[in-house]
Parts: C-alpha cells; sequence; structure tokens
C-alpha cells in the first residue's frame, strides 16, 4: 500500500464531466490499495474570470484582496471534486488551505511555504478518507489567506507529499508527460520515461512548460518522485527522480525553447570592477527579473554585457540601464526583441566531451548564427534569432539522437 | 459617531458597477464620521449556480462540501468590495465567517451561531479600517466550514452588530423598505417608516418577503435596531425597533399574503387524547414543517384537524397522514393547493377590539368564504381560496385606512 498525492490542474477539473473521471480514477487508485489524497486547481479558466471582474473594480487591487478573491475557486472544485467522489462511493473531506496547515509567509500573491501542519490530512486519512486540498492557497503567520503565485497548486502538491512522506506526487495535466523537445516545434520528439530532478530543473528553466522550476526545486530538496502524466488518456507519464548513479544516462534528454525573452546589450562599458553590479543592482530595485547574462572577452579595458529579460519587461528593463548608462560609463545601450533561446539538457552530458561541439556544428551547418551562449554543468543554452529557433530544435533533436522513429 | 453595519445582498453586489455604488456608499457613511462594518452576500444568481454545477456533479451531496462550495461566492463579493473601497481611498480588509469569530453549532446547510469572537474585526475597526465580512458562512466547533441557510446573510449582519454593539444594522437590497402590503397586490401599498420587531415578526412569517424571521428574532433577542432600505435609491426606508410603550400605535401596521402554502385536512377523526400527537408527530418524524393549525369544534365527540404545509411538501405530507390515518381513526384525508393565506399584522390590534370583526365584514362583504382563521395577539390570518387572495389584501388595506392618498 502506498501514499500518493494526486494533484489535477485546471483542465482535469473543468466540468461536472471531467470531475467525476477525476472521481473514478481516484476511486480505482483506492480500489488497487492506496491511501490517496488529492489537490486541486480552480476549473478551467475560473480564476481568469476572476481577474477580469477584479479590473473591472480596478487595475490596482490590493493584494490582500486579490487573494481573498482568487482562492474561490480551488474552494469551488474542491467541494465538487469530493462531491463527485461521494457518488462513486469513496468517502472524502475538502479542505482549504489553511485547514489543511499550508502556514506561509505574509507575502501576498505569491507567498512562501514557512511551514506544513497537516495535522487534519492525516487524521483524515486514518479515518479511511480521502482528503481533497485547494491548492495554490494558504494561510499567513499574520492569518491572512494568501496565495502561492503561478504554478502554486503543484507546490502545494509536491509540500503535501514530503509533509506526509508520500511514495508519489502525481501530476495530472492535458499532457501526457515531459517530451524532448515541444512536440509544437519538433514533431518526433518523443515522451520521457524518466527524467532526474537536475534535468528538470534545468527543463522547467529554460521553457519546458509542464512544470514549474519552483516545484522541481521543491521536490529535489526533499526527494518527492513526481509522476507528471494525463487526466484524459490516464497512461503512465514521465516520472522525475532523483538522479541513479548507476544507471547510464542519456547525454541529451531534451531540448528546450523560449521565445518570451527579449535581449539587451549594454556596449562599451569600462572594465572595472563594480560596473555589473551597478547595473544589475538598477534592476533589481526596478524589480525586473534577469535571466541570461553573458559579459563578453575585455578588449582593451572595454566590455559588452549582454543580458536577457521578459519582453513585458523590457520597456521597463530598458529606462533602468539608461539611468545608470552614464555612472557606469557605457557607450551605447541596445535591444533586440527578435531573439529566442535554444537549450539542450542532459545529465550525462558533465561526462561527455565532444556535446558542445556538436551544438555548434549542428547550428553551424544548418546556418543558424549564435548571438549568446550559456552553460551549466548538464545544460547549453544558444540565444538565436527568432526566426531561427524551430529549425534549431528540430536539428539538435536529430543530431543528438533524439527523434522517434 | 455611530456604529454601523451595513449588510448588502445580492442585488446590490451584482457587477462592478454595483460595487463601485456600495463602495461610495460606504465612503459616504465614514466621511459623515461613522464606524462602518460591511457585511456583503454572493454576487446576483452565483450562489443558484453554484447549486446548478453541484447538481451536474449528484442529485445528493454531502451537505459539508455544499458548504465549502456555497461559500465561495461571499468570498468573492466581499474581495471585490474591498477592492472597490481601496479605489475610493477608504483602507478596508475582508474577512470569512471564520476569520470574523462567526462560530457555529454542526448542522451544515443551516448551521445556527453558537457565539461570536468578532476580535479581528474589533482589531480592524481599532486601525481605521472597514472590515468587509462575508455573510451566510461560519467555522463550526469541529472547524468545518458552514452556513446558516436561507437568509444567512442578514443572520450574520444583525449577530455581528449585537456583538460589536452597533448604533444600527441597515439592511440593503432592491425594495426601497417594508411596505403596508405587496405593492404588486395591493397598488396603493404605502412604505412604513417604523415597525416594531413584534410586528415584524409576524409579517415575516406571514408572507413578507424583506426579511426572514430568523434575523427579526435575534434583532429583537439582542434589541439591534434594522434598517431596511435601498442600494438603488439610497433613500431612507423602514426602521424596525423596539415597540416604544409612549408611542400610540397604528391599530393594523401591515397586510400581508402567502400563497405558497397547501391545506391538509384529516377529518371524522375521533376527539380523544394523543390524536393531534400521533399526527404531527409522525409529519416531523418526515421533516415536514407545518405551518397553521386549525381543529374545529368538536360535535358528536368527532373532530376535523386542518393543517397547512409548504405546497411543495403537501405530496409527503399526504403520505404521513395517509399512514397514521388508521391508527388515529380519522374518515378521510384531503387536502387542497388552491388555497391562500392573508394577515392582518398591527402591534395596536391588542388593544384594540374590533379589528377581528372589521376584517371578517370586510371579507364577507365582499363575497369571500373564510376556509381556516388562526390569530396571535397582533395577527389575524385567515385561508381563502387562491383566486380571492389578491381582492381581500385590497379591501381590507382600504378598510384599515392604510390606503396611500
Amino acid at each position: 500500500m502506498a501514499l500518493i498525492v494526486q494533484k489535477y490542474g485546471g483542465t482535469s477539473v473543468s466540468d461536472a464531466e471531467r470531475i467525476r473521471a477525476v472521481a473514478q480514477h481516484v476511486a480505482q487508485t483506492r480500489h488497487n490499495g492506496h491511501e490517496v489524497v488529492v489537490v486541486v486547481s480552480a476549473m478551467g479558466k475560473f480564476t481568469d474570470d476572476l481577474i477580469v471582474l477584479a479590473e473591472q473594480i480596478s487595475p490596482n487591487n490590493p493584494d490582500r484582496e486579490m487573494d481573498m478573491l482568487l482562492t474561490a475557486g480551488e474552494r469551488i472544485s474542491m467541494a465538487l471534486v469530493s462531491m463527485a467522489l461521494s457518488t462513486v462511493g469513496v468517502e472524502s473531506a475538502s479542505f482549504t488551505g489553511s485547514q489543511a496547515g499550508i502556514i506561509t509567509d505574509t507575502t501576498h500573491r505569491r507567498a512562501k511555504i514557512l511551514e506544513m501542519r497537516p495535522d487534519r490530512i492525516r487524521e483524515a486519512l486514518d479515518d479511511g478518507l480521502v482528503p481533497v486540498v485547494a491548492g495554490f492557497q494558504g494561510v499567513s503567520t499574520e492569518r491572512d489567506i494568501t496565495t502561492l503565485g503561478r504554478g502554486g497548486s503543484d507546490v502545494t502538491a509536491v509540500a503535501l507529499a514530503a509533509a506526509l512522506k508520500a511514495d508519489v506526487c502525481e501530476i495530472y495535466t492535458d499532457v501526457t508527460g515531459v517530451f524532448s523537445a515541444d512536440p509544437r516545434v519538433a514533431p518526433k520528439a518523443r515522451q520521457l520515461t524518466t527524467v532526474s530532478f537536475d534535468e528538470m530543473m534545468e527543463i522547467a528553466a529554460t521553457g519546458g512548460r509542464v512544470l514549474m522550476l519552483r516545484s522541481v526545486e521543491f521536490a529535489r530538496r526533499h526527494n518527492v518522485p513526481i509522476h507528471v502524466r494525463s487526466s484524459f488518456t490516464w497512461e503512465p507519464g514521465t516520472w522525475i527522480v532523483e538522479e541513479d548513479p548507476t544507471m547510464e544516462e542519456a547525454i541529451v534528454s531534451a531540448i528546450t525553447d523560449d521565445t518570451s525573452e527579449a535581449k539587451i546589450t549594454v556596449a562599451g562599458v569600462p572594465d572595472r570592477p563594480g560596473v555589473a553590479a551597478t547595473l544589475f543592482r538598477e534592476l533589481a530595485n526596478n524589480g525586473i527579473n534577469v535571466d541570461m547574462i553573458v559579459q563578453n572577452t575585455s578588449l582593451h579595458n572595454v566590455t559588452d554585457i549582454s543580458f536577457t529579460v521578459a519582453k513585458i519587461e523590457l520597456e521597463a528593463a530598458m529606462t533602468a540601464c539608461q539611468k545608470v548608462q552614464q555612472e557606469i560609463g557605457a557607450v551605447t545601450v541596445t535591444s533586440d526583441d527578435q531573439i529566442g533561446r535554444v537549450t539542450i539538457v542532459g545529465a550525462g552530458m558533465k561526462s561527455s566531451p565532444g556535446v558542445t561541439a556538436l551544438m555548434f556544428e549542428t547550428l553551424y551547418n544548418n546556418g543558424i548564427n549564435i548571438e549568446m551562449i550559456s552553460t551549466s554543468s548538464i545544460r547549453i543554452s544558444c540565444v538565436l534569432h527568432a526566426d531561427k529557433v524551430g529549425d534549431a530544435v528540430r536539428h539538435l533533436h536529430s543530431a543528438f539522437g533524439l527523434d522517434a522513429e
């Protein structure tokens, strides 16, 4: 008998029919002898509708009240799921984030979990019930309702799985698992059976849309195996687990792409200490998240700094750069929003020389120019012209032997 | 400076525009130097929509989960009202029933308030905020979310007003106040300026739709003045207050009507002790609420018992009566769903002989037959044929001098 946390996303509970299908699956899991804790998101686009409603009141609403508003969606879906369980003979009880003991800090809209006190969930399990928990929400140390930000329901599920020492956290969604590349970009993309936490973190960080980086980090820290699978096919999907040193690893597991960012280049900067600190402090003070940063080799004591930011933050980032341009002595500040990033991820990469060379050769042989490069021990990212991203993903997918037969 | 609890019903918060109007009114009340606590219902028909959704899952859902579901509506409207207050410069904070310290028993769907612990509401007031509280909901002694049943938001408002020792509980709705009769039935009906708690209880119990009996009872017990008024005109409405013995009272204040009930007659029953007990115990065991009961004068030791029940419970009530018919020795059990009840209510009635006679004469002179009669010290109800109800209300309204000039 295993303890399984099952998280159902918005598309999995979008209407009464889908909710009944979820209940059937939970009943089947129980029938197979397992204990189940269910975590739910709001139905379909319900939370988006609430945001529209709030914007009709005002474009700028207090975060505390936005959290109070946005948590209504999970409350509705968890009650409906619990009702549906009752119709298939499974006794259950629903719990808000607060009732489930999810204690967060006081940062509304993107609260961090400080502590898990899932006493009522444990009691419910001991009483033979299936607890149905609202994802995405908690209660702050000031006793106010908080939300966990984007991907928050996954975080709830992983955190509960960790606190309850569950055997697995199953994330049900509208795709069948994690793929070797986005199938819309690379038609020959294959579904992966297993991915390591480290690989999944790189995939999530560089454009994989299945899981947010945050929940993968949480799962890795607490060593909670995640199983990403579909609530439409109910077939086994992709397992995200701790790297097994005895296993032979794929050199490259996945190719990701991301065209949501723009590039800023601060050129002709005197190569002296403190320049980068001044620049990125100013960006941070304006709440701008910087992703890739590349500083070119210094020539004649003058250097260029390039970095990427989300396109929607480009204007604010440019303003911040122009503000410090004189102070840091930069000659020009330019931007380019016609870029994309292609990344190869693989835990086996660190012990395989030649991966970098093969990546660059493949791009070169296909006439694709590289604008920026950034690497980690298990990832290589290249920034390219946006038009070339699709081609790059397909050629790299072939070159690294990932194409499905 | 007064402390005012303002309760806004579903039509008062039905969309962003109406919510902004509510915020303006709260701001104006604060500007006039008063402290304000707001209690809100769910927007328009939102709760009805949730019930439809639940019925799509199953016709019979666990009450605990229905409560979890149904409380989502107030959570949405209270957050939106709080946001709207912020746009007009009024600092506020929203509170769920649980956060507002509304402690109930564990009877889901129609919980009773056991205790009020509005510490956080008091703190918010002391901090200069306008607390916005979800109506209709509380938290049980078992820490589960409960709802207070029909008219529950009014109960929340009155209970908070009592606990906070507010000067008045204002109930904002889509009518301008309490009328001397239903204006749709009696076009000459007048709006009443003041009604005593006792009168309002009789009005609520016999067909007045503005307030539920329960909240009036609560207000009377705690002596909380209620002011029923419109959130569309914002004009002063009707005050419901403790009877002032120094005031000269209207003999008759209002005529109410109710056509939602049916009549059952259990005829030819031996007039011996225990018969009525057996009959009404059986009805109670089947969860049927009996309203008016009349037992005719016994003749030859045989009596007839007539009573009214809600039309929707008629079938179940007939079944219950037929079940005990033999045991109590009744000759026939018949029903009539073409009846209506007309009631005259007035605190001055108890000291005015002749009111009963005037009522019966008025009906007789207009060719209206009386099928059942029931009285209290400040009320007389007559059951008539359903077709005659409108005529009866209009003639009585005239006869008792209530017609507007």
